[in-house]
């Protein structure tokens, strides 16, 4: 099956506990290497693996200035998960739909 | 970093696309393995470890009757991207009010 739209990148990225946190720093805004990095008592190599993840995933964009590589959250990409889900809710509702008026339908015959 | 809630898991295990079809057509109800495997060209060993890995995730249960094992669909467990989208966009909406708030201070000291 196709991966057209990059969605395996996208939940593979957001399987590990420091990616998702990164994820919700830069939510609050564009920052270093350094600032995200600190909370985690990782080294720089480890967390730079994390980030070259999130950048291939496209969850994330890096530009570097000088010595400081800055991160941006590229919030677009983080709508496949919020367009999967809400296609998910779509099948459901359809089933609900469904076993209501089949419910509707047996009180009507009764 | 802890991963207390089993994000981990579910993020995982909707890194695939066959897993993420298998999702998908459990939303129109609960179904045998041989059914949800049908449109996929994979033979049944690769199928099974799918359902595993959608298993061990908690996102499906299963239970078997004579030689049928029947998959349902656990909402609750993809709860877990819902809650986490929700707070990612909280995040998001505290940064949009801060920078609201800023541009209205310049503009009134203009």
């Amino acid at each position: 099956m196709a991966n057209h739209d990059g969605a395996n990148e996208v939940f593979l990225a957001l399987a590990d506990p420091t990616r998702r946190e990164v994820i919700r720093s830069l939510g609050s805004g564009p920052a270093s290497v350094g600032e995200l990095a600190q909370p985690f008592a990782i080294t720089l190599p480890s967390f730079m693996k994390h980030i070259r993840t999130l950048e291939d995933s496209g969850l994330i964009r890096t530009s570097k200035s000088g010595r400081v590589r800055t991160c941006t959250l590229n919030h677009d990409r983080l709508a496949i998960v919020g367009d999967w889900l809400k296609e998910q809710r779509r099948v459901w509702d359809q089933r609900t739909d469904r076993l209501e008026a089949l419910v509707n339908d047996q009180e009507e015959t009764r």
